[in-house]
């Protein structure tokens, strides 16, 4: 395990931060109830993986387990690998070009990145055995001891990694590179995606600072801009993600599946491309499945929506009511009551939700994860938004409709305290500042929370493990050789660290451009606060990624997945909420707040209608002007593959082809003597033939050019005649016979 | 030129009906004044045919002209121009292989179409003289007498096409292709377009017959049956559109864009993708340009717009106000007005779109020609919707603000009559079935005029007019020979007809859907019209072909173009016009219609709010769906391009590849063998070089698979043991050691 002191140590050379060739560490239980089986279990093991060519070593785990690590035996079996890997690449269409067939030069065409060699080696791993893999699979029963597949960390790479960030204040392409080629596409695309975004909200930020300036709360310029905003960042980031995966050599990857293990299929039919056998769950079954996300998601509003809207009237009732006894300890009832069953409720819907998308039975790990991420993203967004929802579009403009609710808990209290005297209260006035005060708690309050929840307390609580583990772990590390002593520390650490899983990262960040996009214009200063909390998460998620999770399997991937979709939704969701909050709150701001009368419903429902209109609008235009300059990734890809046809071409001809004189036209003189040979060849065979069709009699009238021009001139001047006697007699002229 | 007679006749052997092989005509004006020019012009153009291998033939056209016949000399040429056509389809990613490089394997393998055999020709005789053509273009000064090229009608075909279709009820797939060898496939798509429009159109035709029984105008089911159905027709139309362009081999076509010949460009510059030098106009000029469109929508809205209040008030006047003498004859006048000035102001408008999109000044045809439909869909939107969107968005729910506008009307007709006792009138009362009339005129009345105007017009235009030359033809005529003459007379016939273009037979559908997708909802019998209308419509396009129009030159395409977009426009459009159908206008039709109250405003900004997002709700929902279900056009292509890929992998393996087992991985026993041998290698290296590196070290400590399993046992034994005592003693056991 790196503890943080020694990632800023400046100690290249420190013992035990090799990783010895090793490509992965299997981490084996031997649960001591059932050592034979477990036993068995581990020959099998090593001979699974001696069988497709990878040299293994087997060192003591922490009590309990063992360590098996893992290399591939050979180069020449890395090469064979990657091989097959490109080869597959450019049958699906990602690599421009087929790779060399001579194995050996393969590797020297293009070298192998980290990433490349651990994905391969993993996939080597974990294949099915009939598709020349070791087929180990935690999901099946043969395999229920292998705990963990994981690949060690870089420990000199995490090292300058980290420093180099933290004295940066901008993160460059190169440093992209850098995680690309360590962690692989799928978490350098996260990397991108914060990069970008962050970049991208210096915008906001000056526009949210000028309108706190100038225009206060609730401006509509604020909104219009922040929602124009919103559609070229989108518009963007969907040219950039084209351009990243062109670059690195991806695009198109998302259409090569990993077959999810836990599918369970109907029946066997042929591929209608390629022709092999694939595994089919009839979609029909799934839809039906699919459609029990109606009910899900209605459960997560009522459920998580009661919830918001009950401790937050009881909040309003406390806070701004209630005038008795107590009243500073009574507050923090609602923030109990939300701490309390939030998680609660949402542990029990996230439990619905993987019920629910397991059952919906994807055949690939994309599919399910994207069901997955669409369901979390509903129970995100209540439990993210619901409370803001609430105070915009009920508490600020329809506040008096809240009576009856605080009356419940005005005769709830009595009930409760059993007092026959009314309750000392106060007049109910509505606050507006109250949405600035809710978004400065999730602007910056969460936003510090979730700072300590996702770095230190992994952080201390992996430390704390460690030490507590230490004594017990005496017994294994006293038997390992002295020289490796820290070497095997250092792996036993890292097995004890989580899987690092970048979806909660996006979560996190797609949540936060939500509350910029939805409810910013409510407390434009947010902007400023994601600008700094982000320059921070760039490189505590790094941090995080090299001290408190497993070293991830590098996945490639070509896009950001069902996170643009999230992104796109709250964008235009952002456009309706904007207009409705300002023009709700904007009256209630200034006083003369009527009572909820058609006139305002009339002017809400406009000012949505034109303010998604605008956004729809500049969607079109953003799109229109975007696509009028190329990406230069997809000119690149366009490029090599018009290079390579080309070269392939040049090939198969055996000369440098040019595409436009591919083929010798006849020149000024060739052309004449074809045409002239041709027609002579014609009128050979027509008289050979006797008389010949009419179709030969009337292409052989004129025999070659110059017969044609002289015809062409005469009867030019035959017509000149006619057309002056024409002129003359006013009627036909007597024409002059050409036939003769 | 075909007259009707002999297209419905049988006899096949019809004198002049063969083509006598001849590909194209050249028809070249020789007016008497520059005679000189005019000769030296021609010498100029057959040499320049003959040059790059074209035979001519001449001959004498209508008095002042001749025409000069051309057709490939050598069906070697055809294989030269069919190979360098194909090459170029391949490197620009259309075909999915390359040709044969051998020349006369060519034609073999894929046989020539007769559209792929004129569009070659035609490109031939146009391309520039450096590209390898004849370099004959109209437009510029030095061919100015060639006054059209064009190919000869298949009469044959024509007949038995013509007569065909008049015999079965639904065109088939077979129809389609038979249109695309002849015609091209720019033609087949729109037939094709037009033939899914009118299986389509029985859905709205059954729904909108239902809803006339049972539920009478302005009915909200039907108006929501209508918009889902229009976005299932569209999102069909997009996925049929591909289907279509991969089965003619056509996808992609659309992005080789023939260069347009009066660009003008600025600079030269180098092609990012093909390295070949392209011409540039820097498009930051264009959208200067661009910009203008705004002021010419503006104007296009106030004139026409303007045009039709007046008319409409007018007509409401006269018919609904006055009472007076002459009311029969004054009900023509709006008629009049709108006869007059619409054709006129369109046609300054139209000369005004002509001359802006010139100035546009594109660099292709494809982006000059879309440009110009935008321009003309304004023109069209307005002159064919406004009157309608006047009855429903303010005759008929605002009625009462037009009376100051007829009371004008009223002023104005006392002071032309100068009549000093007030006019006679009656009561003005809203008449909601005046929308019902209308679009009684647009579905019906308008679309028989326009059948007229449209087939039997030119038609009768046409034989007026040949029937006037004949007797000017005579001199020409009674130079022919005899056996050439039915041909030749054919020949002049068609060279004075007019050049077809499919652009305005696109117009007149899309603006029939139109009608359907915005206003049906007040009289839903639309569709029923439509649906008759357009089986004469299909079959009165193609006589309109055969007999109306010079065959078309066969140019390729891939998609309906800008027409596609229109329609969303429409069909998006039209869920906002129908939700405000219904609401403004049933209520008036209930006779319970209050006045333009605060109420009616909020209901109608929420019904279009609701119907405008039920509609983009249904187009995800659709588009979802049916992008589950891969088309089978894109299908076929991805296992074309997968097929192709692997045969040229076993091409240069020389063995047929299973891309799985493309290379040989260890097997049980050939893994074993390989690590062994492998690590008994390293292990000897190891010892020569001495004690070797950790990592060396590390790996040497378990030679093979045995040693690792058997030392794994060992370690599970001793742990279990450390783990007994650690029970036992409740503190770390003495561990017994390994190393030994």
């Amino acid at each position: 395990m790196t503890s943080l002191k020694k990632l800023y140590s400046n100690k290249d050379g420190e013992a035990g931060s090799d990783n010895l060739g090793v490509d992965y560490v299997v981490h084996y239980l031997v649960p001591t109830k059932e050592r034979a089986e477990a036993e068995a279990g581990f020959v099998q093991l090593i001979q699974a993986l001696t069988d497709v060519g990878l040299a293994t070593e087997v060192r003591n785990g922490d009590l309990g387990s063992l360590l098996v690590f893992v290399k591939l035996a050979s180069a020449d079996l890395l090469g064979q690998q990657v091989y097959r890997g490109r080869l597959q690449d450019w049958l699906q269409g990602i690599r421009t070009s087929g790779p060399n067939s001579d194995l050996a030069k393969v590797l020297e065409d293009e070298p192998v990145t980290e990433a490349e060699r651990l994905r391969l080696v993993y996939q080597l791993i974990t294949r099915p055995e009939n598709d020349g893999g070791a087929g180990i699979n935690q999901a099946s029963s043969k395999w229920k001891y292998v705990n963990d597949v994981f690949p060690l960390h870089d420990q000199p790479f995490n090292r300058s990694w980290i420093q180099k960030w933290a004295k940066k204040w901008l993160l460059d392409e190169a440093d992209l590179d850098d995680i690309r080629n360590k962690f692989g596409e799928s978490v350098a695309f996260y990397f991108a995606f914060l990069r970008s975004y962050f970049i991208f909200l210096t915008f906001p930020s000056a526009m949210g600072f000028a309108a706190w300036m100038l225009l206060g709360q609730f401006s509509s310029t604020y909104a219009l801009g922040c929602g124009l905003w919103s559609v070229i960042f989108l518009e963007y980031w969907k040219k950039k993600e084209v351009d990243l995966a062109v670059q690195w050599g991806v695009r198109g990857v998302s259409a090569i599946q990993l077959p999810r293990p836990e599918f369970k299929w109907d029946y066997e039919a042929e591929d209608l491309v390629t022709g092999e056998p694939v595994k089919v769950y009839p979609s029909r079954n799934r839809i039906q499945t699919q459609l029990l996300q109606i009910p899900f998601a209605i459960a997560c509003i009522v459920v998580l929506g009661g919830l918001v809207v009950v401790a937050n009237s009881l909040e309003i009732f406390i806070n701004q009511v209630y005038d008795g006894p107590g009243k500073q300890y009574l507050g923090f009832v609602p923030t109990m009551i939300l701490v309390i069953f939030t998680p609660t409720f949402s542990a029990v819907l996230m439990k619905a939700a993987n019920a629910l998308t397991h059952r919906e039975n994807y055949n690939t790990l994309d599919a399910h994860k994207a069901a997955l991420v669409q369901k979390q993203f509903v129970l995100n967004f209540m439990t993210s938004y619901m409370a803001l929802i609430f105070t915009a579009f009920v508490y600020i403009p329809f506040g008096d409709i809240l009576l009856p609710c605080l009356d419940f808990w005005r005769r709830t209290a009595q009930v409760l305290t059993f007092s026959e005297k009314p309750l000392p209260t106060q007049q109910f006035r509505i606050d507006p500042e109250r949405i600035s005060s809710q978004m400065f708690y999730f602007t910056v309050t969460a936003q510090v929370v979730n700072f300590a929840t996702e770095v230190i307390v992994p952080y201390v609580k992996h430390e704390a493990f460690a030490k507590a583990k230490e004594l017990q772990s005496k017994t294994t590390e006293d038997q390992d050789h002295a020289e490796e002593a820290a070497f095997l520390k250092r792996v036993r650490g890292e097995c004890a660290l989580e899987v690092y899983d970048v979806t909660d990262d996006y979560r996190e960040m797609v949540m936060q451009f939500g509350y910029l996009s939805l409810f910013s214009v409510a407390w434009p200063l947010a902007a400023c606060c994601f600008l700094i909390n982000n320059w921070v998460e760039l490189r505590s998620d790094g941090l995080k990624i090299a001290v408190s999770y497993k070293r991830p399997i590098p996945w490639r991937s070509d896009s950001i997945g069902p996170w643009l979709d999230a992104i796109g939704f709250l964008s235009w969701f952002g456009s309706i909420t904007s207009a409705a909050i300002v023009f709700l709150c904007s009256g209630a701001k200034g006083g003369n707040r009527g009572t909820t009368s058609q006139i305002s419903a009339w002017g809400g429902l406009l000012s949505i209608l034109l303010a998604e209109h605008f956004y729809l609008l500049m969607q079109q235009v953003v799109r229109f002007v975007m696509n009028k300059a190329e990406s230069p990734g997809l000119q690149r890809e366009r490029r090599e593959r018009y290079l390579m046809k080309k070269k392939l071409l040049a090939e198969n001809l055996g000369q440098n082809v040019n595409p436009k004189a591919a083929v010798t036209v006849p020149g000024v003189q060739a052309g004449e003597t074809i045409t002239r040979k041709v027609l002579e060849e014609e009128a050979r065979q027509a008289s050979i033939r006797g008389h010949g069709g009419p179709e030969e009699m009337f292409w052989q009238r004129q025999r070659g050019m110059e017969e044609t021009i002289a015809i062409g001139r005469r009867m030019i001047k035959l017509q000149q005649t006619a057309a002056e006697a024409n002129k003359k007699h006013n009627g036909p002229a007597l024409a002059p016979s050409l036939k003769a």
